[in-house]
C-alpha cells in the first residue's frame, strides 16, 4: 500500500505529495504545526491539538485553511487511510501561495494545508523508554515567541543534531539564568531528591505542551508532591529522576544529562508510573 | 510566455515548480538562500553571492546541491529563460527531502535547490527612490545567528507587516542597547549632521549584505567620511539622512523614521549619489 497525504483539497499518494515553491512555509517558515499520537488506532488529544492550532494561526494572523470540524475530518481521513494503529498524523499549515514578498499576501490568497501520517513501533518506543535517553543542555538561542508552534524550527534542529552527535536523543535549552526551558521538541521535567515533580511555567519560554497539560492533570489526579517553576541545570544534575514529555514520546525517562547520570542511571518510578497511565488521562478519539 | 523555475535538476513552468511536503525547507527552515538583483540584462556580483551561499551551507553543514559553477550556470539560465532584463534571481538551497525527523537527514539526502526569476520594474524603484521611504523601529527578536542566510524568515515576516500596516516599506530593528541591527531585509545607514556616514559592523547581529559591500568599497572610492559603528535609534532620528541596501533595493533613501520627518524629508545626497554610482562598483555578469 502506498502511504497517502492529504494537500490542499486532494488526497495524493505520499510521494507526489508537493507544495508551491512559492508556497510561505518554503521561503519564508510562515507556518505552524501540530503532531498528534495516535495509539491503538485513536488519535489521541484531537481537542487540545486544534485549539493550540487555532491559537498559532491567531497569533500569526493566518485563517484557518477550512473549518475546524473539516480539519478534524481530514486528521481522522489520513490516519484511516494510511491504515495506521501506531505512530502519528501531523498538520502544517502555511499563510499560501504567493509572489516572494516578506509582508503578507493579499487577501484573496488561501492558506496551504498539508496532512500526513506515519506508523511507528510501540516496541522500540518500548524499549526506548525502559533505557531511557541522553539529553545534552544547549544554549537557549530561540526568539521570544516558541509559545507560537512555527515551523521555523532550524535553531531547535541544530540544538537537536548537536546532542546526537554526542550520543543523545535531546537537547535541553538552559537561559541566560542557568535554567533549563524546554527541550528541543519537548518538555522538561524533574524529580528532586525530596520527591518534588518540577517542570517549568507555560507563562513563558516554552510552548504550552499538550502532553505537558495531560501530565499535570495525571499529576493531580495521583496526588503527586508539584512545584510549577523554573530549575537549573545544576538542580536537574542533583534531581532523582528526569523525563521529557512531547506527543510523539508521551513521557519518556532522561537517564544521562549532560554525560552525568541521573537518579540511579534507570528510569525513574514517577516518570515510569505517569508513562503508564498516561492514555487513561486523554481525549482518544476512534478514527 | 509562462515563467519558468530550475528545481532539483530540471526546468519547469513556474506554476508546476514544487518540493515535496517533506522537504527540510517547508517543515523546519532547514535552508539557505540568495536573492541577486538583475540589471540591464546582468546578474550583479554573482561571486560574492555565491561566495556567501558557501559560507551559509558551510556553517549549517548542507553540502552544495552541484558544483558551483554548475549552480552559476542555472542562475544565468534561469535569467535567460525567463527573459528578465530587469528584476532579480534567487535561489534556495535545503537540507533535501527526508522522512519528518529534527536530526539531519542520513548521508545519502541530498541537499534540494530551487531556481526562480522574475522582472521588476525599473521605473517603480526609481520613483520610490526619489520619494524615500518610510521605515519603523522594531524590537530585535532573532536569534543570534543573524549571520547565516537562512529562510527562518518568521520573525522577519511580522517585523516588516508591522512597518507597513503604518504606512512604512521596511523595519529597522533596535537591539536591548537602543542601537539599530539592520533592517527586515536591508542593511542600514545614517549620514549624520557632520556628515559621516555611519553602518553598524558586520562582525555580530547583522547579515554581511553583499550591497553593503560594494557601497563600502564606493565609500572609499569616493574619499567620504565614514564610521563602522553601532548607531542608536535616537541618532537616526537626529540624521541628515538614512538609507537602506539590499539586493533588491540597491540604495534606497529612508525619509521617514517612526513617522519623524529625517533630514528636510527628501532623499539625501549621499544616499542619492551612491546610488547613481551602485553600478559602477558591482560585478555584472552577462547572460
Amino acid at each position: 500500500m502506498s502511504r497517502i497525504a492529504y494537500v490542499n483539497g486532494q488526497y495524493v499518494r505520499h510521494a507526489d505529495a508537493a507544495v508551491h515553491v512559492e508556497d510561505r512555509g518554503y521561503q519564508f517558515a510562515d507556518g505552524v504545526y501540530e503532531v498528534c499520537e495516535v495509539w491503538q488506532g485513536k488519535i489521541v488529544d484531537v481537542p487540545r491539538h486544534l485549539d493550540r492550532l487555532g491559537r498559532s494561526l491567531n497569533e500569526l494572523r493566518i485563517d484557518w485553511p477550512m473549518a475546524r470540524n473539516a480539519v478534524e475530518f481530514v486528521l481522522h481521513q489520513v490516519v484511516r487511510r494510511n491504515l495506521v494503529r501506531n505512530g502519528l498524523v501531523y498538520i502544517q499549515v502555511t499563510r499560501g501561495v504567493s509572489k516572494r514578498d516578506h509582508f503578507f499576501p493579499p487577501a484573496h490568497v488561501a492558506p496551504s494545508i498539508v496532512v500526513t501520517a506515519r506508523s511507528s513501533s510501540p516496541t522500540a518506543a518500548k524499549a526506548q523508554a525502559e533505557q531511557g535517553i541522553s539529553v545534552f543542555s544547549y544554549p537557549e538561542n530561540r526568539w521570544p515567541r516558541v509559545d507560537i508552534k512555527t515551523v521555523a524550527l532550524l535553531p531547535n534542529v541544530l540544538a537537536k543534531q548537536n546532542a546526537k552527535e554526542q550520543g543523545g536523543k535531546e537537547a535541553w535549552y538552559v537561559d541566560a539564568d542557568g535554567n533549563v526551558t524546554e527541550g528541543g521538541s519537548t518538555n522538561a521535567w524533574i524529580v528532586t531528591k525530596e520527591g518534588v515533580l518540577v517542570t517549568r511555567p507555560a507563562e513563558s519560554g516554552i510552548l504550552r505542551g499538550i502532553t505537558r497539560a495531560v501530565v499535570l492533570d495525571l499529576v493531580q489526579k495521583e496526588g503527586l508532591t508539584f512545584e510549577e517553576r523554573p530549575f537549573s541545570l545544576e538542580e536537574a544534575f542533583d534531581a532523582k529522576e528526569a523525563f521529557v514529555t512531547a506527543a510523539t514520546t508521551v513521557v519518556m525517562p532522561v537517564t544521562r544529562l549532560d554525560g552525568r547520570i541521573i537518579g540511579n542511571g534507570h528510569p525513574g518510578s514517577v516518570a515510569t508510573r505517569l508513562r503508564e497511565l498516561f492514555h487513561t488521562a486523554t481525549d482518544l478519539q476512534a478514527v
